[in-house]
């Protein structure tokens, strides 16, 4: 195949890319229909086994680096041509859904394909990219760290906040070594950009009945542990007025904090994911509870607020029935904006290909939230189906992957066209998106 | 040694007692102190290895039968004598105390080591006994009831309320075969009685400055697996009004639930011990929240009336976040009265010895709860200072340890002393226990 005359004919092989992920579906398939393949995993192996062999096959240049992420290059001509990246991840949350992540990385890997196939000569090498842990089984987007060189070289090791051990452990076994990880950072001036196609997750693009979202900022998130320490004693003989159960005021922690966070942040999203107990059984009073606990918000400011006003609920909880609170912050996600350039490429792709459209934030963290620190990013959803996420029951409709596919493309072309002007002017770009760091929540 | 002239002059050896106290203290301790010797662990094992060679050591017969209840015994001179049982169990919760249990086994051996020595020949055969998981590591009282014979003969074969797989391999593991437990029922007419020596866990004796604790009954109680069953998300992205969180609904219960026993059920206790949460990641909506309950209450009708109002709560609070809820009842443990002669002989023995006494009853479960249904049954506590049970902190006065050893070396000296009557009167008191079965909340 070579390039069509009109390169806005040019459209991905969708055929070939639903048999990709009809293969790679059944790696980490359980019994329920869900899918569990957690980063670094046996099961997170073989994907990323199976994306190796895609790529090979592909004739493509297999990639990886010291974080473990995992890529395909279609290189171009000109050896010293910056890269631009796209792509997502094959990790999912443990009993996910198949389309998270997954159509990003697919939709990557048949773009360079297609253009492969067209004998399209382009300006950068276009490298399509599968980020380790991206959904935080160990370190949430930890390859998009990595690369944007936003972790201390000694993150892993650090003991002070959290043990990494069974990170490290993981990584020993894929064949990484836990201390180089930082080695995996990019010289921005060798990136012309980053873009990556994700599902929505969410109800506005079926809602707005639009094909494509175009993402103007990601929003900000806070992961804590908190610990309630009371007192574990026998459920039967401990004297009433001297019960200290932890677990009662974690209860009241989690009914309280859902509800401040409706009533005061209406944009704001509040979620406690997991409670671990101590000692854990029907005849002893809870010493401990640990509760998984994450805030969201699009602006920097209320997020902050937020975080203040949940743990001062916690203190509250824990006071009233006289137990102690441990609050630890253990991840930090910061908003960020997309960056100018790529919204308009992204937007001008859908209207050529002739895709109906919405610019939204994203509730959700994704790889363009580290990017965007390094280098111009953007990102596109298609359309999840009655908004699912996280969850067997996830689906978006194959022809919106498809359309996505298309759209990321494009926009692939635009931005490889774009980056022709003399690297002076791409550096240009890059300050540019530096000045975006943070989220603006009055932009669209 | 021989029996002394005057047999109340004989007492047991506090010091060897307390010797075997050191022992055994450290086998399972754990690093902040606490002790973790959960049923069939391996420390469990260990435990059941040095009880046995203590028993060795002794010149007492060793027993052990298919429930993997393990005992030395003191023979009678009468061979086919019927035998009077005393004893409690080395097992203990995740993370509990060094007192509870272990001090009745302890005290049970010292009790027979202490006969021997002297020389005293009796009418009955007596046996020092550790029953096998009475903290229900994987079923509470599990030893008690299989040689109480309450236990179905496929107990641990039927699958239909829970999966014993993980019993049925410690149980292998150990050395002994799921399928055949039920042979350790004992035929009442060999029995003479049970008496067991426990810590108090509460705070009653210490308050009313009493040495010994005269049980007259033990509380009933029901355990409770209560799932919450709502739908996963992805915290950040799923519509605020289709959310379905598990845990939302699981924390009002835990809140509601107290409050309703303390209001409604001024005797009653009600304990959620643990709570597991699915699938437990920071940004994943709960879909399933899996709670341990137990409630107790002395009073059958009033127990009765505890489980209806607390899964009442439970179906409101399902209700109130659009949850399904699964009530499972998966243990019953009836409240149990004292055999009236068994109360009366360990009264006698703390008025011989001059210990001061009040009858109280035991709001946690013990081994006679069941033993009472096939033999006449009594139980002693010894004071817990601060009333702490089922924690590192667990502590009792060696002396208290000692004085409620003595008492039960009289008590099996006088209940011996009535097994001469012949045996058809043994029979009618057995038959004067049945009648007991159920507790009576208007006895003292």
């Amino acid at each position: 195949m070579h390039a069509p005359d009109n390169l806005l004919q040019l459209h991905i092989n969708a055929n070939r890319m639903y048999e990709d992920f009809r293969e790679i579906q059944a790696i980490g398939l359980t019994e329920d229909g869900s899918l569990n393949r957690v980063a670094l995993s046996p099961q997170d192996i073989l994907a990323r086994e199976w994306f190796a062999s895609r790529i090979e096959e592909a004739g493509l240049l297999l990639r990886d680096d010291d974080a473990g992420n995992l890529s395909g290059v279609y290189l171009s001509k000109i050896r010293k041509a910056p890269t631009l990246l796209v792509g997502s991840h094959l990790d999912s949350v443990p009993n996910g859904g198949h389309y998270d992540g997954v159509i990003g990385v697919l939709a990557a890997l048949e773009c360079l394909r297609t253009l492969k196939a067209a004998g399209i000569e382009l300006e950068c090498h276009v490298e399509a990219i599968d980020f380790t842990d991206d959904e935080g089984n160990y370190m949430g987007m930890f390859g998009a760290r990595a690369m944007a060189g936003t972790l201390e070289p000694d993150a892993l090791m650090d003991t002070s906040t959290t043990d990494y051990g069974a990170f490290r452990a993981a990584m020993i076994r894929a064949g990484m070594q836990p201390s180089q990880f930082y080695k995996a950072r990019r010289n921005p001036a060798d990136l012309v950009g980053y873009i990556e196609l994700h599902i929505e997750q969410g109800p506005r693009l079926e809602r707005a009945d639009a094909q494509i979202g175009v993402v103007v900022g990601i929003v900000g998130r806070t992961n804590f542990q908190i610990t309630f320490i009371g007192e574990a004693g026998h459920s039967g003989t401990t004297d009433m007025y001297r019960r200290r159960d932890a677990l009662r005021g974690a209860a009241q922690f989690i009914m309280r904090a859902h509800d401040l966070v409706r009533e005061r942040f209406g944009d704001g999203i509040f979620n406690c994911g997991n409670v671990e107990v101590y000692p854990g059984s029907f005849n002893v009073i809870p010493s401990r509870a640990t509760l998984s606990v994450e805030v969201r918000h699009i602006n920097a400011d209320m997020l902050n607020q937020m975080e203040t006003m949940v743990i001062s609920v916690a203190r509250e909880c824990a006071a009233a029935f006289r137990l102690e609170v441990i609050p630890q912050k253990v991840a930090y996600y910061p908003a960020a904006a997309m960056h100018a350039g790529m919204i308009e490429t992204i937007t001008n792709a859908c209207d050529q290909l002739g895709f109906s459209h919405i610019e939204l934030y994203s509730y959700s963290g994704h790889s363009p939230q580290f990017m965007s620190r390094v280098t111009p990013s953007g990102m596109l959803f298609v359309p999840s189906i009655g908004g699912i996420g996280h969850h067997r029951d996830e689906r978006t409709e194959w022809q919106d992957v498809v359309n996505g596919a298309n759209v990321l493309l494009h926009s692939i072309l635009m931005t490889a066209e774009a980056a022709r002007e003399p690297r002076q002017t791409a550096t240009k770009r890059l300050n540019g998106a530096k000045s975006d760091r943070s989220a603006n929540p009055h932009s669209p």
